[in-house]
């Protein structure tokens, strides 16, 4: 096995964020999926974005944001995800290459256009998000450079993408390839409908001993074992999954790995903004002390200063300078 | 005359920000114009772009930046400007629509696209702007509403858009349907590189008793009146122009009006984040107060307070509640 060209290799949405603050009522007018994600059309997302005050765009995408976050760490990263040829998707491939990672599927012409996501930012800082997947439900298999997922340490997947069947299959055979190479895949279960409707592929993933890195937040364990107690839903995966990693807003996260357990409190901030990229970051940090061998309680204490970080102020990426944030908080 | 339809309307670039945080050391390197602004064409734009850090897009264009405050204040306004049928454009549009701004001019079929400014902000807060005129400079006269013109109390123009020819024309065609319908009209020089190339117009407007209410900086006093002593400037011009507002950046700002005179220092505030947008949202309180009667230190104190809003976090446009934070600055 060659040494790995790549820390992390990410398959995931290519979307540009569309985020407003708004008011709770105005999440009640609309009828939204309050915290949550949904997918919308292009009808509905155009009724959405009408009643939306004024917004920044940036990029964003769950795997997109966890590399970001991993890249400012200092990590090699690459990312495949599908944009379209238009201004959106300019955007999107300036963000991530703008912070060294490889990138280089090429845009999609004609329709639909690149992904959107219409963030609407409630006054308590908790994002409600209404997704257009546009472009990035077409990721083609053929899409996927097999020598560089080959070569890289953590192949990573974002459970959203698993929705849309194009990238499904381009993610199992991925998933064949990095561990024909003999690498890790680490996977992220992104959102309870996600498992709700594809809960049975994940499970058999797992069972199969396909993935080797598992990141959840509580509500995904919950909805994955059908467990309603967090400690029985880690118990009845930590033997199955080498790296569990569970996080719980403010009370956390936890993860065990290989017989390992360790805890982290919520890095402590002075006001929650907006929460979109949260888990994101988290995934980064930790991540980042992974693939640099440091030890497990390290690992989860990096996501939970990288997720601090990105709830401090609007936008899912990380803006603080991350290695000197990390050197003042771990010394 | 009839009761007005609008406090302001306002002509000027449709321009979507491109904002990212950079290194003096980068300024340098790409020989950027330090402070100010520079037309660029695609070439230079692309080569911009592709030396710029992740980036976040929100609306920009000066006078739209103005009117954004002015209904965030709780002014009716109007705005008339040039955007492409694409992304941006639709960007462009919606977050003026958000705010209650009535605009309504179609977008531009084909190339160029939307106009774009890409901002490069230093450490010290100071941007950097580079802007890409696009589909801006086509604005043609026809695009006018005259009857929407004669019926805003304040036609408000930006001297950016003397620069292209056709907006030029549309400019002088509204100063005559504003004169025409006994309305006022409001100039803001913009930029000493506009005053380089159009001084000889805008020295002759101001002859012609063309404008009632005139904006600029020091920089831009001194190349209209070619005084280097502010005090001088500001007495070559009390007599052609009834009221003149002239910013100073930190060192606050002074006004003439009708014989009155009245000074304001800068607002104080924590830290200078982003120097976008300031002489717009200065402009934007200024004339709040001025459409409803406020006395001449008031309308500066107002400007005062909206661009100190503005330069406290990145972006060219208010984020605050303007009236919420007026109401506590001025009791």
């Amino acid at each position: 096995m060659n040494e790995p060209r790549y820390d992390v290799i990410a398959i995931g949405n290519a979307i540009v964020d569309v985020i407003a603050p708004c008011s709770d009522e105005l999440i009640d007018e609309l009828q939204l999926n309050r915290g949550g994600m949904t997918l919308v059309d292009t009808v509905r997302a155009q009724e959405l974005y009408d009643a939306m005050g004024p917004a920044r765009e940036t990029s964003g995408g769950s795997a997109a944001n966890t590399l970001a976050g991993l890249a400012a760490l200092g990590a090699q990263c690459a990312f495949i995800g599908q944009v379209a040829d238009d201004q959106f998707g300019q955007v999107f491939a300036h963000d991530i290459h703008s912070v060294g990672i490889d990138f280089d599927v090429p845009a999609r012409e004609g329709e639909p256009p690149t992904a959107q996501c219409l963030i609407f930012v409630t006054p308590d800082g908790q994002r409600t998000m209404n997704t257009f997947l546009g472009a990035s439900q077409f990721l083609p298999a053929a899409a996927l450079n097999e020598e560089a997922i080959g070569g890289a340490s953590i192949l990573y997947l974002e459970g959203y993408l698993w929705d849309p069947e194009e990238p499904r299959a381009a993610m199992r055979r991925a998933i064949e390839t990095a561990r024909a190479a003999g690498r890790k895949v680490a996977f992220t279960l992104s959102e309870v409908f996600v498992i709700d409707r594809h809960g049975g592929d994940f499970r058999a993933l797992i069972e199969d001993g396909l993935i080797d890195i598992l990141f959840a937040n509580h509500h995904e364990l919950e909805a994955l074992t059908g467990l309603p107690d967090f400690h029985d839903g880690i118990a009845a995966l930590k033997d199955k999954v080498p790296t569990l990693v569970v996080t719980r807003s403010a009370e956390g996260a936890v993860a065990s790995s290989n017989g390992d357990y360790a805890e982290v409190a919520a890095e402590p901030i002075e006001r929650v903004v907006d929460t979109t990229g949260a888990g994101d970051q988290f995934a980064a940090g930790f991540l980042f002390g992974y693939v640099r061998g440091r030890p497990l309680h390290e690992c989860l204490r990096l996501g939970a200063i990288c997720a601090a970080e990105v709830i401090s102020h609007y936008g899912p990426r990380c803006e603080a300078d991350l290695p000197a944030l990390i050197a003042e908080k771990l010394g």
